[in-house]
């Protein structure tokens, strides 16, 4: 499998060379034992280069029902061998997130919002490190309310942008705040705009993507407990992020892209429209139809997976 | 139970008064339904008023197992007729948060960070006010890291503080940054201090509690997948911490403290300290000593029911 992946990942013979993970720590390999906690692993108790080694693809999302969901479809998808019902919940010592290997793809659920997310960052990072995996590349598959969008659209992120639409996101570090690039990496979307033009399934466009740390107030939505802005107001806010170039909004790309660069890690945000904001802001939409607009995402990343893998001509 | 409550709520006659739960926003009452997308609950398909009416006590954690223990401990402590094994999640058509009402006691999980919190209180706070609750007191029930104290101690937080120490919330309203005040209820914090002292069950101090948006880097940690400081420059942030106030470092009470002040709820933030971070980073206690301490802040705030109900003198 690595002689595939190795073959797709570039023409350059720079290309051809193994991409290990790294952390940016120089403590980490100094210390006799690292406890992942809120994966409830352990350098010591588990051997993670035999359980993770062979990891190529991470796919991240909000809820642990969706990311077990996606750890069954592309058991199927991806004809791999043995009983879907043994895929057994890696981090079942813990509720704080799921986890589920499938083959070569890890899928892991990192709860709402920047600093949930970060957390399932720090430990998935330095895991992978841990484990020795190379060439790995990171989908986070999402949820998002549309700009100017008709739900059920499927948005691939150029830039994660924040409540002012600039590419950053600021982290503290010890009481000072720092800033950090968010782009992502632009062969994987840009691949990935490709694989949904062959598919042909559902809506897809390339766009900024804004990350906020709140969903009522800070998404301008007129239905939270606190409200102290107009409907014109509120549309206001959205047109001038339509014009900065947003096509949708959630809670955690920022950070998701901004630590994947800095740790060198090649990552996409694929996430799907539940509904268009100029329009409302309450979901409306129906269990069933919200649950097909959920399977975009995947459907897309999974065809991506398959194509890395040389399944799919 | 009313009138109990009541008679404890003060001594003045304004006290007597029913205080409703109030939401901020002149929109809500103007709209046909309300979907609580992210408990799966709505105005129209539930009565709120009928399932929730009771309700006086509300205690929020982050993890669901933890919250699901709590609601079965309530029930055994309150003396709750009824099967415990009827208690059911609330929310289990969504997976992101889980809620259990055991008589006049709501358990709800809210995962990991502000966003994550702050989505659950504006949902809650609209269904307190949408199921017309009155006289509600809210705890958080949390984890969190010890300042200069022994794992395994009670913080009741005074004032919830940012990353500078500052008593105050920053919260996005359409691309403008606002401050909102995190001092919490002075009463319910020395009437739980002094239960503490009658229960002499465990070590419990009164102090500022530290919220960071990030578990390694926000917090001085040196063993995250990133770390640009050196041991003795993290030393030197607590030691500042330590100075100002702070026994205690979590990521969820200042949104939690700003927003029931907003609205006018009496709340309190009550964490167990897991370690002591002038002595390390990782959390390395045994899970069995990390389920007892887990109980505590539960212990206390049980404490606090039963007195404010009448059932201890």
């Amino acid at each position: 499998m690595a002689l595939i992946l190795l073959n797709r990942l570039g023409k350059d013979h720079k290309d051809y060379i193994k991409q290990q993970v790294h952390v940016k720590n120089p403590y980490l390999d100094t210390m006799e034992e690292d406890i992942l906690y809120h994966f409830s692993l352990s350098t010591k108790t588990h051997n993670l280069p035999e359980m993770f080694g062979d990891i190529k693809f991470v796919c991240v999302g909000g809820s642990a029902n969706r990311m077990k969901a996606f750890a069954h479809f592309i058991h199927q998808d991806l004809h791999i061998p043995g009983n879907p019902d043994d895929i057994r919940d890696i981090c079942e010592g813990t509720d704080r997130y799921s986890m589920y290997k499938v083959g070569p793809v890890l899928s892991i659920s990192h709860g709402m919002g920047v600093p949930s997310i970060s957390i399932m960052l720090h430990e998935l990072i330095k895991l992978l490190h841990h484990a020795r995996c190379q060439d790995v590349v990171l989908f986070r598959l999402g949820t998002s309310g549309g700009v100017g969008l008709n739900p059920g659209t499927v948005v691939i992120t150029d830039k994660a942008v924040d409540y002012s639409f600039c590419p950053q996101f600021e982290q503290v570090v010890l009481g000072k705040v720092i800033t950090r690039s968010t782009e992502l990496d632009e062969e994987v979307a840009s691949e990935l705009l490709q694989y949904a033009s062959e598919l042909q399934s559902f809506p897809t466009v390339i766009g900024k993507t804004m990350c906020t740390h709140d969903f009522y107030e800070g998404q301008g939505r007129l239905d939270g407990a606190l409200c102290s802005f107009s409907h014109e107001e509120k549309l206001e806010y959205l047109r001038k992020a339509y014009e900065a170039g947003v096509r949708n909004i959630e809670m955690e790309s920022t950070v998701f892209a901004a630590m994947c660069r800095v740790c060198g890690l090649k990552a996409a945000v694929v996430c799907v429209t539940l509904l268009n904001r100029f329009e409302g802001d309450q979901i409306t939409s129906s269990h069933e139809v919200l649950v097909e607009y959920q399977q975009r995402p995947q459907i897309l990343v999974a065809y991506f997976i398959k194509k890395r893998l040389g399944l799919i001509p």
